[in-house]
């Protein structure tokens, strides 16, 4: 098929629709708020579904939220082509994370109606729910729906920290729809992201071809102490189950760091102590923490080397430590056709490209496993993510959102 | 003036009361959650003023809180002996810590009201509000107040965590006082508390004779880091501020153990991290610590020690550690008299004794800088107190009781 890089997306046009995003949820600091099926999430939801629809696309909405907006085709055997991201973002998060990938669909849509381009695959932009698991755990769940690996009464019952659960978000907000939706209705799917690390903004490279994903661990750990009184209660008698929290929290920074040079990290992230009052030794902690590597089968040796440590760490803080659930996800590569597309379009650019994983966990990284599926990275500014001074410039996505239309045309019109 | 210890309280009695006392806010576990001002707490003030006044005391209750139920005496220029304690508790706490104090208080009164028994000073017993400090901080509150160590306005503008605050509280109780009650109207204090420390009941001690106090240092500390993406950002760009407190929890708790010989102990008791969120780094981290020493001068170095430590804590986490603020209180001697007076009662009984420090905070070292003051301890199984296995036997207490009512008896007839 021919090259068709004459045909270029609207930045401009894009960037007017990113701008209108970061109104719904705006922090005072300039980033957004907007937790999966907040007010502010069904506001931007309704936008979405408005400019879709102004687009020409017909709109179908799954039983966990995912909003799918297809652009018909000319060949009514090839299946959609999915393309987009997520309109969720965490709780003090930036305006481009998930939201580029979204909106970039829709300019694809749009950009294929003002040159009346037909598609031989449709092509359908689609919004995940609930994605940054800011709101409700584990993160990526809309995505986990639709590819069956969770069920939706599993998803339904997660519970936000007010209690209230992501299936009454989703009648609350209007988002619960009836069609069914699965992942063997689809050809496969391109998803355009910031990269939320450095490197292409460290390097001032153009276009990420990201070929796989990081291997990801996520875990829960319970320490166990005993309470007293702060005072009298002499060193040898106490198990502090901060003290025991902070062995852990030193050994898991420990392990990231011996892993660093070859790509690995490790966090503590979350923390919730009991009684955590005045006068009161803990006696309980949890905590959530993660590691990540390029390769599965070191993430799962940094994994054992932090459970190896678990009772020397005991006998440190005299308490008891218990790495309660987990859960793990990327390690995969993604497809190498779809990669390829990528990759070629970004050369027919000359735009400059850095091969790369993931760290990030990613919605693609789900339907990886049943699609053919490729991602593209634009460069951020620092790398800095999930964080209200997230930055990305009209220049930073221009060349990202170029190279997605192009593969997707590739893919959507390929014999 | 004689001997007099052929009167003795009615253990049974009181222990009655205790276990009365026992039903309002129990736990789950067998323990008391009563918390300063809460619903449980105005029930088991009632009962205490039911009490007193059954026993023919006059009650006044001041602006803070505090009750003062007093027993006449015969002298109208000799000024009331108070004799008391808090009935408040901590969240998780125990069934005597605070309560012994006050309801022995009562049993004096009983006991010297069956005796037909007049002294020449009037004997008042008190419950201070606020103690533990576990719903408005700091504790101590009523007896800081009383002592004019803090204003009224002050103490009205805690808020416990529902943002209720402590004024609101006292008038929703119907607590809050009119009578103008100050340390000058009165002769001396005498506390009587279980120790919250093991010494006794490890040595199989029947009393403790209190001496003074540790010198006590609270304060809170800030880190600051910088949240970001727990996937995609390297190590060396992290400023993870839970590393940052990982690392001070240890410093604080090396401090402890490298004093732990001469009495010496610090906590990391409490945390909060934000945004404590799945899949973003934490980028702040307020923790409250505490340093205790039998020495004034030690605790000062034992806080300096920390301080000169936190531009290498903060290399180390890549954080800012800034100390908030912070409080300190004891480090005094109780007066010599009246410490006197509870070690020859306690001879004169033949018990077993250890001379002591406090190293709880209790009222009785505010009172100390404005009245004569001694306390009295009793064992307690274990040391365990602020937790709601918190234990003592009939027998345990038994001997403190009657040193209570002996030196008393002794300060309320000298001549």
């Amino acid at each position: 098929m021919s090259r068709q890089t004459n045909i270029r997306p609207d930045i401009s046009r894009l960037w007017s629709t990113l701008m209108r995003s970061a109104e719904i949820g705006t922090t005072p600091k300039g980033g957004l708020k907007r937790l999966a099926l907040s007010d502010e999430d069904a506001i931007m939801r309704q936008q979405f579904i408005d400019w879709c629809e102004q687009a020409g696309c017909t709109i179908r909405i799954d039983p966990i939220g995912n909003i799918f907006a297809e652009r018909a085709g000319t060949d009514s055997d090839a299946k959609p082509i999915l393309v987009g991201s997520h309109l969720d973002t965490q709780a003090r998060g930036g305006r481009f994370d998930g939201i580029l990938g979204v909106l970039a669909g829709l300019e694809i849509v749009r950009t294929l109606n003002d040159h009346n381009l037909a598609t031989r695959h449709p092509i359908t932009v689609v919004n995940w729910t609930n994605e940054e698991g800011a709101r409700f755990e584990p993160p990526m769940i809309g995505s986990a729906v639709f590819t069956k690996q969770k069920s939706p009464d599993f998803a339904y019952s997660r519970l936000d920290k007010d209690g209230i659960s992501l299936g009454e978000a989703l009648r609350k907000t209007g988002f619960k729809g009836e069609e069914i939706v699965s992942a063997d209705q689809f050809d496969s799917l391109f998803e355009l992201h910031i990269e939320q690390g450095p490197r292409l903004d460290d390097a001032k490279l153009q276009v990420g071809v990201v070929t796989g994903a990081f291997g990801v661990r996520g875990f829960v750990i319970e320490i166990f102490g005993e309470t007293g009184h702060v005072g009298p209660t002499p060193m040898p008698a106490r198990r502090n189950a901060l003290v025991g929290a902070a062995h852990v929290t030193l050994a898991i920074d420990a392990i990231g760091w011996a892993h660093h040079e070859t790509g690995g990290k490790s966090t503590t992230m979350r923390i919730r102590a009991e009684p955590n009052l005045l006068g009161a030794l803990p006696d309980y902690v949890e905590m959530t923490c993660d590691m990540r590597h390029p390769e599965e089968a070191v993430v799962i040796d940094m994994l054992g080397a932090f459970k190896t440590q678990i009772p020397e760490l005991e006998a440190r803080s005299r308490c008891r430590i218990v790495v309660k659930e987990g859960w793990s996800y990327g390690g995969m590569r993604f497809d190498a056709e779809c990669v390829d597309l990528v990759r070629t379009s970004a050369k027919d650019f000359g735009y400059s490209t850095l091969e790369l994983l993931t760290e990030a966990g990613h919605d693609a990284m789900h339907v990886a496993d049943y699609l053919p599926t490729a991602m593209i990275f634009t460069p951020c500014e620092g790398g800095l993510s999930h964080n209200e001074a997230e930055n990305v410039t009209l220049a930073d996505i221009e060349p990202g959102v170029n190279v997605l239309l192009q593969a997707v045309l590739r893919r959507a019109n390929r014999v």
